[in-house]
């Protein structure tokens, strides 16, 4: 693994802020010179440090309500079928505009964030699309509301 | 709400994938004059529809384990008391470098990503941290194992 300064985190911690600003702006922030800052920043590019760039969509294109739906599958006879309709499962979920998130929990489970309008639209989701599953043990859903952290996922995660 | 067309969601699409293609780059791509790339850049940055540029972390900084923990609290006596707990709990949790997100789960509930080393830190973690909390009604861990969609959150999240 990578070891990491605090020259390179400093820079890490600006580019997570805005990836936008130029090796001089950064150089300028750090009171370094621009050719230290260059040749850190494509370092931690070629150590895959900084695995890639990307954008974070506005307030506008964030769905409005959020929940998180934990489901259990009821455990089969032939342990081998669980093991597919869990990965049918997962396939069919991603494959959801508004399901931004979906993980496999466990030999029997999945967890998956859920995005509508409102939180109404995402009860229905999950009555009509995840409760009809058959096969399942357990289906639990936990609003998401105000961010402490992390706010940003929304915006990361939402396809256009 | 800013209304988009196919070039601008084409446009966003690739910049998700890779915020560092410069103007000339989506163009060829796209098969559209610079010019009007340009200028859809500039406006979906200022319509907010781009709300910021960022980095993703590869995956030798990630927490090699997750879990998603929902907490609920005991409904009190007086309710005031609750919305203060709830809130202290957040941001106690929140300065956590481990504690990826945290969010309120309606009234008496919050939920956090947490990461770790392994499953065991992780576990540790919800048992030493959480778990000791007093006036808590039930604390759910669910284990975040492989990704069908949406992993880069981890890179997206995780402090340096």
């Amino acid at each position: 693994m990578a070891q990491l300064d605090d020259l390179d985190r400093a820079i890490l911690r600006l580019l997570k802020e805005d990836a936008r600003l130029t090796i001089s702006e950064i150089a300028e922030k750090l009171g370094r010179p621009e050719s230290t800052i260059h040749f850190r920043i494509k370092k931690l590019q070629e150590k895959n440090v900084i695995e890639r760039y990307t954008i974070v969509l506005g307030e506008d294109f964030r769905p409005k309500a959020l929940g998180i739906v934990y489901i259990q599958a009821r455990t089969p006879v032939i342990e081998d079928f669980l093991e597919k309709y869990i990965a049918h499962i997962l396939k069919t979920l991603a494959m959801i505009p508004n399901v931004l998130l979906v993980a496999r929990s466990g030999a029997d489970g999945i967890v998956a964030l859920i995005g509508g309008e409102n939180w109404d639209k995402v009860q229905n989701f999950v009555r009509e699309t995840v409760e009809v599953l058959p096969g399942l043990e357990k289906v639990e859903l936990f609003p998401i509301d105000d961010f402490e952290k992390g706010d940003g996922i929304v915006g990361f995660l939402v396809d256009v």
